[in-house]
């Protein structure tokens, strides 16, 4: 991976899985080649778009050649630290814990999935998605025994700031936050995505009304 | 509302409900005003960005003297859709459906959910957040006895052409779209927002992959 990355954009960054997840499919169906017209058709980008966030990375193609699949594939899978093998905990063992965990979210991105924490005593001891429901006063002790690089929050808004106090000193690098309380990690050399799923219904109105203004609906 | 918005790009868009977000609870706090360089702290975004996102809809506030929260809050919603009162069905009752309708997702956001669709027999039937499960069979039916606008899909991948089929010419206008298939609708005149939780996972890996090669973890 050329070192050309250092102070690639956020956007950028924000569009690479939407690349991997594209060429992944590609990969899988046995393409081998791409030219980026094909790619920005299928996609829905424009070409010069494409080349533009490759180059960010030092490109990966050869003028009027197209790209290799398999070497992109693995290129943006490198660049996203998909290969990196890192491991996540889910704490809060709720649907939305349920649904995460059910699909292939964590294997197609290189991430496996080590235990979920609860505090219920319902839900403690149940086996989701193959992993134990562990009680969270064990969260620490597991995190030490096993390197674990991820937590995913699914408790309400009302518990995040206390559970996200239980993982400072575990080793936990990540946070995946889906309290919808927006958290900064930031002074702990914790990373943090802060997901707010209403957000795109939100959008999703905007564009709505935006058309039902102008008629074109 | 200021007739400036026209042509405001999709970034400045996708940050409104951030700003809508942050309002609600400063109003709801009965804060009754806030200067740009309070809420660019609060938000950790630069002050020069929030002026430059809210004049794309021609200002909101007096230079030296703050927004006024109500107004502000007022006009976002306005632009965000929440003031038309858009209602809304899910189509598939699993884990996903039940994380989205158990919160205050719809109605923080002026959606109304009227029902909920499923193929399953023990499904059918089912009050799920306060709404009844009906048989997909009978969408197009419901869709013309209560004008339907958004559809949220949260069927499997497998099943989300086939679904999305069956939600034309029924009226509704905006998809929410969970099944990680990305559609496009737009020569059906449906809006279309394509989420894909995965995407989030990578760019925290992306994030923790980058801060642990410079050393900052």
């Amino acid at each position: 991976m050329s070192k050309k990355e250092i102070g690639v954009s956020s956007a950028v960054i924000n569009r690479l899985p939407r690349y991997y997840r594209y060429l992944r499919e590609l990969y899988r169906a046995d393409i081998l080649r791409i030219s980026s017209s094909e790619l920005s058709k299928m996609m829905n980008i424009t070409a010069s778009q494409i080349r533009h966030d490759f180059n960010c990375f030092g490109g990966f193609g050869q003028q009027g050649y197209g790209y290799n699949v398999k070497y992109l594939y693995n290129q943006i899978s490198e660049i996203l630290g998909v290969q990196d093998n890192f491991s996540a905990v889910i704490i809060g063992a709720g649907n939305l814990c349920r649904a995460i965990s059910a699909g292939s979210i964590f294997t197609h991105r290189g991430v496996k999935l080590l235990s979920i924490f609860d505090n219920s005593q319902e839900k403690i001891g149940l086996t989701i998605a193959g992993v134990e429901v562990r009680p969270v006063d064990e969260l620490k002790t597991f995190c030490k025994q096993n390197q674990v690089d991820i937590a995913v929050l699914t408790v309400p808004k009302s518990a995040a700031k206390e559970t996200a106090e239980k993982i400072l000193g575990t080793g936990i690098k990540g946070v995946w936050n889906y309290t919808n309380m927006e958290l900064d990690l930031s002074v702990h050399g914790i990373a943090v995505q802060n997901i707010h799923l209403g957000d795109t219904l939100m959008t999703l109105c905007y564009t709505m009304k935006e058309q039902l203004e102008k008629g074109t609906v």
